[in-house]
């Protein structure tokens, strides 16, 4: 048996995170995890406890690799529309990953576990409020620089947003053309 | 051992879909569909060869029960954007089942199956170009009678209702709120 620390356990949930987001919770076993990350069934679970935990940290890492990327580019500067959509095109090319059209891990997450498993469901809701409150600062300041029309409601077009960002990676686990989802973009920021 | 044909198939397979609706495929075991539907396995495998034949149907079932009735709400005669909004309503309604806030099954379906299940990807395929081609053939007609802008691209806005259907079943399966998910509606309605 090969010593649990000879891996980099940041390196494994990278791994990890990817296999999770192309095949969902249910359908990694315990086997695939080992054959993704390199990494034999001791080792990944001294750090990550069991499947479970190693499927949580890997929600947040998922943050910590698209989500955060996507606000990023929302919250430079300039007017709130050109930088909106831009976010969007920035998360569509985040969401090309080598594994093919696999979707948002956080809205196949919703799907598959949110109304049996609390902790990942909390997980979602958060993400989706995190998306939110960036989406909503940034229509808000457009609201007073004048590039977003005062009488929207930022906290209605933020949530619409948020769900518009889910529904790309619906599309393109669907196996939606590219062309397909740049249409459903477009119409969808004309309600902004 | 119970005699197979001891039970109605089309009564199983009523049970079978909202079990597969509500938990998805990979965590449905074949002992939760015994327990559900009644009947035993060497019944039900005769009827639909095994659990992915058994799903297949349920798949086909769920056009039935929900996807027809949105439809046919959405074809009553009247102007196009309330009679869009009504078969929104409707849909809504026919999510909200004693199993709780389980979203569409073709959503459902779409995430957890289409990128490695071809069989279950056609009948997503299907079932969106049957939801699109119905929103289109009412926008058109809208068109025609003054209802909707001739200038708008009824294709475009016929996927963008279509994807906005999917959506609802992923915010009610996220645990959305049905405030929430009227705001939803709202503002994507306010597209057409």
């Amino acid at each position: 048996m090969a010593r649990p620390k000879e891996f980099d356990p940041d390196d494994a949930l990278d791994k990890a995170m990817h296999l999770f987001w192309a095949k969902g919770y249910h359908d990694t076993s315990i086997r695939d995890l080992v054959a993704r990350t390199g990494v034999n069934y001791y080792g990944l679970y001294e750090v990550f406890d069991n499947k479970h935990g190693l499927f949580l940290a890997s929600l947040d890492r998922y943050r910590d690799r698209v989500t955060a990327r996507v606000i990023e580019e929302l919250n430079r500067p300039g007017p709130a529309k050109p930088a909106i959509r831009r976010a969007f095109d920035r998360l569509f090319g985040l969401l090309q990953t080598s594994d093919g059209r696999i979707g948002c891990m956080m809205c196949n997450t919703a799907v598959e576990l949110a109304p049996h498993d609390d902790d990942a469901a909390k997980r979602v809701q958060g993400h989706m409020a995190q998306l939110r409150d960036a989406f909503e600062s940034r229509l808000e300041e457009g609201q007073r620089t004048g590039d977003i029309d005062e009488a929207a409601d930022p906290r209605a077009l933020a949530e619409f947003l948020t769900t518009t960002a889910y529904s790309i990676g619906l599309l393109l686990r669907t196996g939606c053309s590219d062309a397909h989802i740049k249409r459903h973009l477009d119409t969808a920021l004309s309600a902004i």
